[in-house]
């Protein structure tokens, strides 16, 4: 038997309303679709879902741009609703040029417009900003499963965003529960027993970055399985992975 | 029958020697280790194989410093063979602090230290270049397979790259051969039926991560075989990820 890691995907998974529970809604579809869920599977979900189901989809009337907004869209014909939204959703702007805003979200993530999304959302004008607390949210499904299936696992909720020196965006992680989004190779030995000094994988967006595979965009298909893959698990919080300023070259 | 994607390892990968023709080493381990290859399957393999088997091991005596090196060395407690080789390697320096070299490689790729590697190489003084033609190394694998085996497949070539704003780094692509390295969402339909502007995923560094997950840093394991996924075709080449300099707001 070769050693291998799957994905999969949660068929027929239902358009999240606001309100919704979404443990309850991901429990009841595994059992439904009879996916086996096994000790230490990591459910990966979008942060889509979780954003409807906890009333973060908002409408661009509700925002009054200010001066800064209404002079960036107007300079770049972008909407200054959305751009308000921006920076009510951002800590800092890091960088801004060609009409293109990437900011520090509240959570201390570095992306484009504060994560806002304004495709796949249901609604004219509507938008969907990321959730509040990812690793709260996470947290609620793990346990869920942990009460009702008597699985332990591990729940990581995704996000696309792009990247410096490199075209297109990648799946990364921005909520964990129950994984150390880290592995750390720093005196381990290396193939040739020699203690390695520098090598830190961040496997919880690697994990991100494969569950999109399966998860695709125009797919109905927000959640995903990850069977097979050996981690460590703790209480980590996505702020293990956020780079804080003093570290990063390029803030 | 759910969706599922597979990520194999080969097991019991030899360890790779200059000369070395990998497509033939890759070929015959499927076999022998009855792995079932199929039509459309992708072949990822680490840059470290490939850089040993094409001769692009070398040893740190035959880098003189230059004077940047050795006083970049002197003030950082580096070794000013290794930042000379860092520079001989690179095109452009993007970014110089605390002792960390940020360049831009010949090949167009930032990173740390040009990807010099020095932990997983054998002899004492030794350090590892990326290969200079990824694309082309991709290429006579995926070749081979064809002639050989009669599978049209994909070839990723990875190694592992750090990234501004968050810890870790992940696996990506830095050589390719027949496969479409960006998912292009841009004039499709979302799952509302609204035309998405902006949404182009990098799948090819999103398959490097999930390869990544099975081949590890301490597992004797270089190859992997992703199995269900379903890409595009193309003639493309890594140029098609590296993101131009007037594109880049971070340079």
């Amino acid at each position: 038997m070769n050693e291998e890691i799957k994905i999969i995907g949660i068929p027929n998974f239902p358009l999240i309303k606001n309100g919704d529970d979404l443990a309850s809604i991901i429990k009841n579809k595994i059992l439904e679709e009879k996916i086996s869920l096994d000790q230490d599977d990591i459910i990966v979900i979008t942060q889509r879902i979780c954003s409807i189901a906890e009333d973060r989809i908002k409408n661009l009337n509700s925002y009054i741009p200010n001066t800064f907004a209404k002079n960036w869209a107007e300079k770049y014909n972008k909407d200054s609703r959305l751009i308000e939204a921006v920076i009510q959703e951002s800590k800092k702007v890091i960088r801004k040029k060609n009409g293109i805003l990437i900011t520090e979200t509240k959570h201390g993530f570095i992306c484009a417009n504060s994560g806002i999304d304004n495709s796949n959302v249901a609604g004219i004008d509507n938008i969907c900003l990321l959730p509040l607390d990812p690793d709260s949210s996470c947290r609620i499904i793990k346990e869920k499963i942990k009460n009702e299936m008597n699985k332990d696992i591990a729940v990581i909720m995704t996000d696309t965003f792009g990247r410096p020196w490199r075209m297109g965006q990648t799946n990364i992680a921005i909520g964990i529960s129950g994984i150390n989004p880290i592995q750390d190779y720093v005196g381990k030995k290396d193939i040739f027993n020699r203690t390695m000094n520098f090598t830190m994988i961040c496997i919880a967006d690697e994990i991100a970055s494969a569950a999109e595979l399966m998860m695709g965009k125009t797919k109905k298909m927000p959640v995903a399985i990850i069977k097979g893959y050996k981690y460590e698990k703790n209480l980590d919080t996505i702020s293990r992975i956020v780079r804080d300023e003093k570290n990063d070259l390029f803030r």
